[in-house]
């Protein structure tokens, strides 16, 4: 029949906008995924919240099994899943096969670290491409070359990174910033096209969107032995600064918050 | 005291996050700003929500004048923006100056065309810089060269553009997906880099986030003269295509919705 995607969005079930929980309320049968995206709720508080049963997924669930697409032939399926529904491949994957059995799909967007990352005070327009740094262990102990790559390809082009942390919920295993600028550093040690040291600028986006969030901006070497709190955390790497945008990382630097 | 930035999401009242409407009715005094996205509502209908008066604001209210942080050192303003607030670096000047007065500022974050453009297929982690075009009348008729730099600079990597369009509130004017195209080939002409002509693939997204929402793939030529309902309008200019990406696009082409 249907499939919506409804995304939860940045943080907590609060994140969810009015159209998200409407559009929950009016599916017959909801799926929920937490694997995508480390957010701060659980199963019992979104079905506290919209007033149904909601059953979990796992990521194999999800991309080994057909449960969510067989219902979807036969009822209004809502599958809420954290952040916004389609910055997820995995997503966009789900989608495509129920456009292609002919179920009607539809998508209830939320906020994102793609978009919430302005907060940090750099123009949006400068940011070149996302990248993620994945656990070593998926890749068998190999350091991500191509996400260095990548931020040496903003980097030479003054475009700011965005730098995503991996996650394996089925461990409960979020990415630290330490961990993510010790990889960094390894790959710099590996690749040495001094694109990433201990006196780069760094900025560490903790816990974005929840009510103890927080912005921390200077040198690797400053920041890397911080403890900043729980996960998750994201890190942006700046390219060339806008007067603006120095301004306004000097101030957050010495903002007491 | 304080000053919230209430993002209110991408098309209406109804994007507005649980967040964010509890932090609205928290304030004391409130503002709104319609000038930096086109926002399918009303201040009737944000008060209705919110049941609280609002104040309308124009770009010159809130840029020539103090109106906002005078009133926000002695009382809790929200400030009411269209799409995840931070995303318009009018408003990250606006914190800034707040920061520097010492009044306490604070975000609820909102869906944003910066993450809902992931509904029309294509990756995420493959888009460059996002790039504006302007009303020409803005740049005295002068074409957005930089525009057309960015585009290539991206096509050269491979990578996709999101492109914004230009909106004069003040006036009602939201600039058509035609313009834009229209603005696009004239920098073709001018430019002669074979970055984008009638031949070149594009996305149209009409109304993201609107219960009416379109994503319409196919060559320029094709595309420029269809007739795809109301602004707001962006465009996607896909880079290299990975054969998910193109088998996506393929399938929406022949989605009759």
């Amino acid at each position: 029949m249907s499939l919506s995607f409804i995304s939860i969005g940045l943080n907590d079930e609060k994140d969810m906008s009015l159209k998200a929980i409407e559009e929950a309320r009016s599916c017959d049968l909801l799926y929920a995924e937490f694997y995508t995206h480390k957010i701060n709720t659980s199963i019992e508080k979104l079905e506290k919240l919209i007033g149904k049963k909601i059953q979990l997924l796992s990521r194999k669930d999800v991309e080994e099994s057909d449960i969510i697409l067989t219902q979807a032939m036969k009822r209004k399926v809502g599958f809420l899943v954290g952040g916004d529904a389609f910055c997820a491949t995995t997503h966009l994957a789900l989608k495509f096969e129920a456009m292609k059995r002919g179920i009607e799909t539809k998508v209830i967007h939320g906020s994102s670290i793609f978009s919430a990352v302005g907060e940090v005070g750099l123009h949006m327009y400068k940011f070149g491409t996302t990248i993620t740094i994945p656990f070593l262990e998926k890749l068998r102990g190999k350091l991500p070359i191509s996400a260095y790559e990548r931020l040496k390809d903003n980097k030479d082009r003054g475009l700011h990174t965005l730098v995503l942390l991996d996650i394996i919920e089925e461990e409960k295993r979020y990415m630290s910033f330490k961990d993510a600028i010790e990889i960094l550093l390894q790959l710099e040690e590996l690749m040495k096209e001094n694109i990433f040291t201990e006196y780069s600028d760094i900025i560490v986006f903790a816990r974005a969107g929840s009510e103890n969030s927080k912005i921390v901006f200077g040198k690797v070497k400053e920041i890397k032995d911080m403890d900043l709190g729980e996960p998750p955390f994201c890190l942006i790497i700046p390219g060339s600064l806008h007067f603006t945008e120095k301004e306004y990382l000097e101030l957050l630097k010495n903002d007491k918050r």
